[in-house]
């Protein structure tokens, strides 16, 4: 949690800009003796690559992972994994103009602010494009969370698109890999490909509401005050580009509860305490139940457009900037995997902090 | 950010249980030569302090804010600043039944599982009465932004209770001391007294938002990709006590908007650029634009209710628990000057690693 | 590792000045279900204790620890442990003088260079003793460690003072505590009253070379390339007041030997296997070999001295400095306690550090 | 200060294995705005590279680093820079017996031990070939300083090989890059050539003490208690391959001293005060004195020698070992570049580290 880096032992370092030559992820504490190939990240890529359908940036990036250290005859040694991805489809030319005003909604501005200099091309460090690097070390925490966690198991999904949210009743995670949304509600994704195309169409684009659930999360993990696994996860997800808002299980809707209603209550059932409910998404007083853990973001609607918004330029003038080149029209679509790859990290952390700290046992009940 | 520190330069670490003989924080990197003493503090622990009317715990505590090193002749030295509170009104009788059954919705049960162990007294570490130690701390962050950045100002308050939203029509600052709520809309305070009144009588309680504004905030403030801004402002809220959600700016709404409609249009103004809206909340890429921040979170309803609720104990029985003592209808009414402590530490904070990374120069626009 | 807090998962921050109300340490991340108690800690700050012979200041303070959080029903329970002790016997006349100029080879100056204001009393947070509330968190991580680590020992013990070493043909661990400098040669540690008295009479001071020795510590400890067990080791000792120096093992004398003399043979015994030697102090790549680890530091000589010494006033005339008030002849006599107490916080962090990667699984042998 | 990560806010990532593929550097937390290309970078790892005469590995490596991020048009964007060295002559067939048993006095055993599974070839991980990435690191922090501070200048040099010291009457800065053991004594770096070649066709290796200094560090920089200057120098050539013991100014033989002759008095001069001496090593209570800060430290010889050790084998079999390839007669000399590099990025990191606290602002003397 220093500016590039995020988490406490499973620690992930990303690095690169959009049109560089390169970008990727430094992973350093990762257990040793766990299996890892290229073949067991890639296709966590695959799932945010770009240009695989109308309705995500044509931009086309193979995003080809390798592993430059850390791993030894396809076993983690413990010491640092270097995932590099080479850029190979930067077009700086669709770029130009960007370079001299700013994008209303977009970091542009902050950044020439902070830093008197940035790297225009294609939003250098402020694109999407990092995110490959940290979906690249989700894979890798997966595979260590598989390896130390039997039946740990999570997915990430798309809820809602502009106004347009799924309908529970019909969710089906099987659904979820088969239309371009990443949608457990098949209807649902056959109205947001309508919905979309028009967003598309107008020179628009749209938010969306990403929803990642784990299973199999040990209870006991996290830990009061800053260090609470609902904290560590709801800076993860904040941290990933155009998000604005984060929720655990009941989210916003917790304030409109009644305590009466809120609580999940308890009873013993065959393998110990059983919980009736999960209005608390898995989590409470900042360590996981046992219970599946529930995170769900909001990402705002990406501000390259086609409409024409008004801005200045670096030169201090009024202008109006219409943003060309090859952007998504719900950026939300690819944010699915990169909440999955946050989650995995947080989750994967907080396992070693744990074990860290009480040497993974727990208290007894009954 | 870790465990029980939080801040990257400005660093809080709070300690203390609901019904030991003391709490309080450690501050530590508070710049030197800052006018500081405990009047300076005391009035935002007064702010929080329980007991002041019907719709807070009953608990009587002066919450005296003690600072034993630090400051030498009314001025801040640059070493730790330890802010103690000795807890004075523990009535551990009131707690005999908890510690053998576990509240359902509380942390009892994640404690007694992460640590085997659990001081039940109060809740213990879990108790909201940790979140005074914050208030302190948060005191300090003001006297330190105060002297550094002129125009600072900030200011928390209630925004929703159950599913009862404020009128922004009628919102005015000056309204939000002048209810228990700290509601800036007086017609729904008096509804909410009403409200709040008749959940009470019914053994339950209920849930709120409360909405935290920062003016005067530098641009160039947070820093990518996990050292942002809204990361770590996210962080620091859902750290607070029964948090389930944060949003910045638009929040989840940010999912419902068009690229055209959430862009915040920019001009040329006397002074530099002006944004034309604020539906980012004053943070684009995770870094400060000089807009107002706004943040907003929503807390659950107090797990610890008078209407019975099914749960098991430590002992394996199926149970039925009344929580009875002395407990906040809306803890979210407490949670304000708590909001109000967390920004003014993370703002603070990233105050100071700005100036660190980039000595606070500023890139120019015009 | 960032300004008053040490350690990475076993966080020790200490806070308070030398004549403040109160001193202390907030020791994070410890544990759960460990026994302690004040009784536990209070032996070791005992023997740091000043006014305890003619060979150190004659202060006279009491010293009691009071555990203030973090245990329950004599159990540590996994959150904040704060250690408080309150100073006793300010003597704050003593430091008149020393406010308005600069003791010569004391941090007065560099305080004031930095911070533009100091607290003179006693030299504030500069003083020795801030090592009080090291030698508490100490006691908590032997406490720890004892309890995890069967077998586990550690003992500290001056080597030298001045010019004169201990002959090691003589050292028996049982004199330590038969002598006011915690020497294990009896036959130096009588030659040494007689020369310390001399340099005391002279109103000189003089510097000593501590060893500390920590036996039983499990194989694996440390990890490359930044947080190795001997880098901890050496800025643990490092931050010490008046430390100059840090060897580990074999040392600066490490620069003098051939790769066929500084090789630690390596032999199969009954338990696995065993070094012939231990030039190494018991670290190999910064991870612990299973031997002994052995650290020594030297301390300078006190700068606080009757002798009068050439300084500048705060308002910048030349000036000559005799520094009253009662101070260390050696200060390294009580620097032994607290180097052993900087050893067990961090082999303990080490221990918790390690099994939150590896789980505490060792390589096999055989 | 976390496994592979250096730095409070220059932050220096390592990662990469001798024979793997690459190594490198991830920085973090640069200033933005600075100059910068590959050409500053690469001199200092020239000045580290094998092969270049009789006395170090004969392994011929370009050490060739690219930028791959955090640098647009020449200048750093205060954004990542991610450092990379192929490595291109790896001759992995040299090190058959290495996977099978561990060499006395190398880490071998202890990564084995730990991690359960190593990297054999060329040392992996703990291969001084690490030390190329923190050589460029060192090359962005000195381009830093050069352009943050004006008149810092930073050098290293070899003032001891086993036995054998410089005379400090002979030293001559401009003689250091006039002889292959960047020594400043022309005289001794004769008779030196002499000593080592003896070492090297007997079959051993030998240590030496290396010394960097300095000048133009501003004061003021370093913290207590635990963020030191010394410390975090103490730690960072405590990190560096073989590095067994670390001294600051008068190191080791402060503890001969008296106070009398320990005191660096001090005097008005024309631009505020001037110490008569400097036992101090320009550092203290932790904070740069604004003179020349000086480092020691001791390299143990190189564990990879030709005559025969006594060792076990992974299958716990005695073994006697002779390691044959192309290993460094004395691995010091190499050591050099590293500690200069080591000394670039604290002195930065703390330069960084103050501005953030305290606005580079300076107390009054006169």
């Amino acid at each position: 949690m220093s500016l590039n880096t995020f988490g406490h032992l499973f620690r992930v370092t990303t690095w690169g800009e959009s049109h560089g030559p390169a970008l990727g992820a430094t992973v350093d504490g990762c257990p040793p003796g766990v299996s890892l190939c290229e073949e067991d990240i890639q296709p966590w890529l695959d799932k945010r690559r770009p240009g695989q359908n109308r309705f995500t940036t044509q931009r086309q990036e193979p995003d080809q992972v390798r592993i430059l250290s850390g791993v030894y005859q396809g076993v983690t040694t413990g010491t640092p994994i270097q995932l590099m991805i080479e850029n190979t489809d930067q077009r700086s030319k669709d770029y130009g103009d960007i370079a001299q005003s700013f994008r209303p909604g977009h970091a542009d501005i902050t950044y020439h602010l902070k830093y008197g200099v940035r790297d225009p091309r294609g939003g250098g460090r402020s694109s999407a494009r990092e995110t490959a690097a940290r979906v690249a070390a989700g894979g890798v925490a997966r595979a260590v969370l598989t390896h130390l966690v039997p039946g740990f198991w999570l997915t990430g999904y798309m809820v809602q698109i502009g106004p347009h949210g799924i309908d529970r009743g019909r969710m089906d995670i099987a659904q979820i890999a088969e239309n371009p949304f990443w949608c457990p509600d098949p209807v649902a994704a056959t109205e947001w490909a309508g919905y979309l195309d028009g967003i598309r169409k107008a020179g628009s684009s749209v938010g969306a509401v990403i929803e990642v659930v784990a299973e199999g999360v040990p209870p006991g993990l996290g830990a009061p005050i800053y260090g609470k696994l609902d904290a560590d996860l709801c800076a993860a997800m904040m941290s990933i580009n155009a998000v604005k808002a984060v929720e655990i299980g009941a989210g916003m809707a917790a304030a409109t509860l009644t305590g009466v209603d809120n609580a999940d209550e308890i009873r013993m059932g065959s393998d110990g305490p059983e919980f009736l409910s999960n209005h608390a998404g898995g989590i409470l007083g900042g360590i996981s139940t046992g219970q599946p853990v529930i995170v769900r973001f909001a990402v705002k609607p990406t501000s390259s457009i086609l409409t024409p918004r008004r801005t200045v330029t670096v030169t201090g003038e009024d202008s109006d900037l219409i943003t060309k080149g090859r952007h998504d029209p719900c950026v939300g679509i690819r944010a699915v995997p990169v909440g999955e790859a946050m989650m995995a990290c947080v989750i994967l952390d907080h396992l070693l902090l744990d074990r860290g700290q009480t040497g993974g046992q727990r208290g007894l009940i009954g």
